[in-house]
């Protein structure tokens, strides 16, 4: 450990320097006088620290306090480090003692380019954004005479392929309550036969009482482990663990067995195969005989909260294959994959599908929220079933749009691809060095996306904590690395360096 | 009709000098001619229109080229007005075709103090939003070391009496959502014995399978007419019309009947006081026998979507005495009627309560939203129970303090009870000039939030519009006023005068 914390030392005045000069302008990144092509410079060179500074334990002295003071108000029971936003910078977050830690959980995976990115700062100083604060719209009612512009140059820009309209929304969870909304409209519809059959009588009466036929038996098909959410319906398709569920009335809708893949899968091919055909054939299974039929089949690329469960292209081809033979929807879940963590800008584009899915949802990373959808028919027959009084949030749909900028210019998914690549080599080399330390180490060829398992967890992250290290952990037993985008080789070797560290105290 | 476009004719040039100045800082206001008080002051005297100023149809030219565009990438259906932010000032919306309508409507009753309002946009240009947008906290985990000072100098200055606590959420849909979720953690605990007493390993499994009794048979019982939000959960709560409910699952939960009161008041009195004690009996008869037991009630003050529906004083507390007494939390949605416009910051103050509501639930005009409790068990027994990603939004609890130190400032919430009586008092000389227009006159002593019924509700909206007044339906045939807090009575002259040529054109 002594290691790494001198080196902590040896930076830390110089980490202070360089934090207080954080918000020097983008055109200062020219003058610096390191030898490297654009195409290589890191954004934040110069500005973030060159290494982690660990001064206090965490929380420290200052921390304590202020949290005592902060739980008389807001139940502090989750947290994990009270937060100096102003001293965070890049890939770096402060806390109020003065330690700045290397920060591979990322607001767990939300921020894409870094602490007070340069660019960001001034995107959101401008009128448009200080206008749209202060007089925030009701979308649907009284867009914005630019609306359509800041759609097509932001969220619509990075739009999946196939996909070219967008419902906004706030969340994650609320992205997907309202595609989940978008789907029984789409199923009902067509059961009835078409847009232009109105509804009956009865229809509308039962539906004022929460019965049938008004309220639709229908219902959404998820995965086990899976995560999408945490309200109602979006809790009721979460299969994560208990403590996100208990308590709560849910629906009684079908979920699947998600293929729990072996690693190394070179070593486990015939036997991950048959663990995928399996999932499917249960798929198919639920999709004919769940007493309320599924209209919609939600799935997350890399199932996140639920320990990084992994399934290969084939599976999810299938999927899509299954779907459209039984006439209900594919909704991919890119909440926590979206936005370049995978190596590509959507992690679905890894699957190469012939077809897209048929509405894919995001947030995190995006800053903003919403489903991206092609088909016409996902828009109601009607103005006001798919409706509310903000509808999304203009202010960041300037922010992504500013995030998506930042990503173009300095090439962050690219960067992203090729640091993950170097990231999994070197972690590969651990789990050889430190058998059962990196366990099911998971992700390759899928950018930053990584992650591992180690029988002692949450001592793991606790002590990453105490190497200058931010790191969360998922499931049951795995590490979960969420680098933001603008993280690369030269913080992938700190990383690993205090990964070796723990690795060695906890044996 | 053709007097107010005179006026408006008369007053373009006027009103185009003033909203190129609408950006003037506060002090301008004291150089003023005008010789009124500082308290008498308006907000945005001298720097918006003295009148509205209609110059095209409504959409003009303009705006029917941008919609025709809009609609290409987001469904328009439910377009109302396209607006131009930038040339909206205070109490007036502005379009792209240079029309500037009077706004009684304003964003669905969700902007507070004025469109492009100085001290909001100081406010929104400070370092501390500029870093929480670009440094967005998942506060759960995360939380800023100022958040408890943010909190504390915000939304908990004007947290309603009793209830110290707050829980900070996106939209009000999730405001209600996350205290149903509160209200079910706390009876299921209650059922179980206390928070020191372990889930079983039945609730564990179960609540997996979104199975009793890991997912609990409970209900949230809410009104008839009621709206409480879209997504799943709260749509099962919400019975405003059936094109909101079509279609989407809903949870078996019991409504009871709202007291529909005949007006005027006065002349009724008697049989609106039966009305309300059979609601309260049904209520009462609900809570003992529905199949899944209720843990909480939900009410709005006044039924907002529904139609602007009201009941007395009398009727709430006694509501309160029977929840306490059947041991179910009282809930009070406070969405559209919190935050100033009855003429109270909260609603419910006007009932006088001996004790107060468990919860209370906000948005709209605060910017921000969540519900504030003061029951310590209301805080889950765990931690991670109650959590998602970002758990609100620290800009908006910054803006949300930027409106309250508005608020009081130029005293609006006393303002709004004034002027509320001053529009009440007028609309009511026209409803006995002109029968049967301004029917079921309601929100007497409740500010501006004031509603009446017309036969020919939609045109009269329509007409409104050409008269250069944007203003808002509810229900079936509800007229509803939701100015902003910022309204005056010149404002009101002008919305009378307006009101005044409506009912004759549609007599």
């Amino acid at each position: 450990m002594s290691a790494l914390r001198t080196l902590s030392r040896r930076t830390a005045s110089s980490s202070a320097r360089l934090i207080s000069s954080r918000l020097a302008p983008v055109s200062s990144l020219s003058s610096r006088s390191f030898s490297v092509s654009a195409s290589n410079m890191g954004r934040f060179d110069g500005v973030e620290p060159s290494a982690p500074s660990v001064k206090t334990a965490i929380p420290g002295p200052k921390a304590k306090e202020q949290i005592a003071d902060l739980d008389k108000v807001f139940d502090t029971r989750s947290l994990n480090m009270l937060t100096d936003y102003k001293s965070s910078v890049g890939n770096y977050i402060a806390d109020p003692d003065g330690n700045v830690l290397l920060d591979v959980y990322a607001q767990i995976a939300s921020i894409p380019v870094g602490y007070n990115n340069p660019h960001l700062i001034e995107t959101m100083k401008s009128d448009a954004v200080v206008s749209s604060l202060v007089n925030r719209p009701a979308l649907g009612n009284f867009p914005p005479n630019d609306w359509a512009e800041i759609l097509r140059s932001g969220i619509l820009k990075v739009a999946p392929k196939g996909l070219d309209q967008v419902f906004t929304a706030m969340a994650g969870s609320d992205a997907n309550e309202t595609a989940y909304k978008a789907a029984f409209m789409w199923k009902r519809q067509q059961q009835r036969g078409g847009a232009h059959v109105e509804f009956t009588e009865e229809e509308l009466n039962s539906s004022m009482n929460n019965q049938s036929p008004g309220a639709s038996e229908l219902s959404i098909m998820s995965f086990k482990t899976a995560f999408h959410g945490r309200l109602f319906g979006s809790l009721s398709t979460t299969r994560s663990k208990p403590i996100h569920k208990l308590d709560i009335p849910a629906f009684d809708w079908p979920q699947a067995t998600f293929p729990l893949l072996k690693y190394p899968l070179e070593e486990h091919v015939e036997e991950n195969r048959k663990a995928e055909q399996d999932s499917l054939a249960e798929v198919e299974r639920l999709l004919t005989t769940w007493h309320l039929p599924p209209c919609a089949v939600i799935v997350e690329p890399i199932q996140s909260e639920g320990g990084d469960n992994h399934a290969s292209p084939a599976f999810f081809q299938s999927l899509r294959d299954v779907t459209k033979k039984h006439d209900v929807l594919l909704i991919v879940d890119e909440v926590q994959t979206g936005v370049g963590a995978t190596g590509k800008f959507w992690a679905h584009e890894h699957w190469n599908l012939t077809t897209p899915p048929d509405m894919v949802t995001f947030s995190k990373k995006a800053q903003t929220a919403g489903y991206y959808f092609g088909k016409p028919e996902l828009r109601p027959n009607k103005p006001y079933r798919q409706f509310n009084t903000w509808m999304g949030d203009p202010v960041r749909a300037i922010l992504f749009r500013g995030i998506i900028e930042e990503v173009e210019k300095y090439g962050l998914v690219e960067q992203t691809a090729r640091v993950g690549d170097y990231l999994h080599g070197k972690i590969q080399q651990l789990g050889d060095k430190y058998p059962g330390q990196f366990a099911n180490l998971r992700g390759k060829g899928q950018g930053t996306f990584i992650a591992f398992d180690n029988p002692k967890r949450d001592e793991f992250l606790k002590v990453a904590k105490t190497l200058g290290i931010n790191i969360g952990g998922s499931g049951a037993s795995a590490v979960r690395l969420r680098p933001m985008l603008t993280f690369e080789e030269k913080h992938a070797d700190i990383l690993v360096k205090a990964l070796e560290k723990i690795a060695t105290s906890l044996q």
